[in-house]
């Protein structure tokens, strides 16, 4: 594995996990009608850390191969995606305009593991996790629309 | 050029042109103080659309080569920087806190040209644009940042 590869993918995943840190859950998320199953606050960062550090693994084992261009095309749609879910979500409120961006995120998830593990078993290897804890975000995502049809997204055109 | 992978690459321009979309200028933004020679509204969409057309092309164009894996990583990285910069400076409206992400958006961006120009002539100039664009984009946010040192950033958790 090519360490500065690892750390230009590893740099994208901060870029989208920044996201994240920006537009965190905050108090309005807390009035959020939410299933049981919902993974406690704390989960979420040490999940997200883990997944970016595996996928960068898995992106700098491949990039160098053959044939990797699907791998790094699906890996760059992945964190565009991933980038714009948080903001929409939590900055916008958008409950159900965040669902179609979960849905192509869920795609290139999906479209990556596969081409990870095409190229190399232990890179498609790390990218699992992604595919199932992006799985459990989508059905979140929409159980939290369907709970919550009455919130209003935020119209930052009438915000001060 | 391989249709598919262009395809790939011009969905995940759309996931980083969408927070341009669902954080548009506004109001807002019609209220900075402005240098002289601050592009008008129209010609964002019209520049950022032609850059994506451009650099899709020319990652289609050199992903299944050889020794591609760096400039991919540069385009993911450009990718997840670009969709992060429109929340923080129109959703958050944090003038002074988007000027890091433009600073590694614009390293990205110098990376991804080079490595791209390293493996062909045409996809290298196909990038050349955006370098040129995004020197203006962060000419602009350092002087807007400069002249409007009193603006307020945007308190989400204050918001409703």
């Amino acid at each position: 594995m090519d360490i500065l590869l690892f750390v230009i993918f590893f740099a994208t995943c901060i870029g989208a996990g920044a996201t994240g840190a920006v537009f965190p859950p905050g108090t309005w998320y807390e009035t959020l009608e939410k299933p049981p199953w919902t993974p406690p606050n704390w989960v979420f960062p040490v999940v997200w850390s883990s997944i970016y550090l595996l996928i960068s693994f898995a992106a700098a084992r491949v990039a160098l191969m053959d044939g990797s261009g699907y791998a790094l095309a699906f890996f760059a749609m992945q964190a565009a995606f991933s980038t714009l879910w948080s903001p929409v979500f939590f900055g916008l409120r958008r409950l159900r305009g965040a669902l179609p961006v979960m849905a192509v995120l869920w795609l290139a998830v999906l479209g990556a593991t596969w081409t990870h593990y095409a190229l190399d078993f232990w890179a498609g290897l790390a990218f699992t996790p992604y595919l199932v804890w992006v799985t459990v975000a989508a059905a979140l995502n929409i159980d939290l629309a369907r709970r919550n049809p009455d919130v209003l997204p935020l119209n930052l055109a009438r915000v001060g």
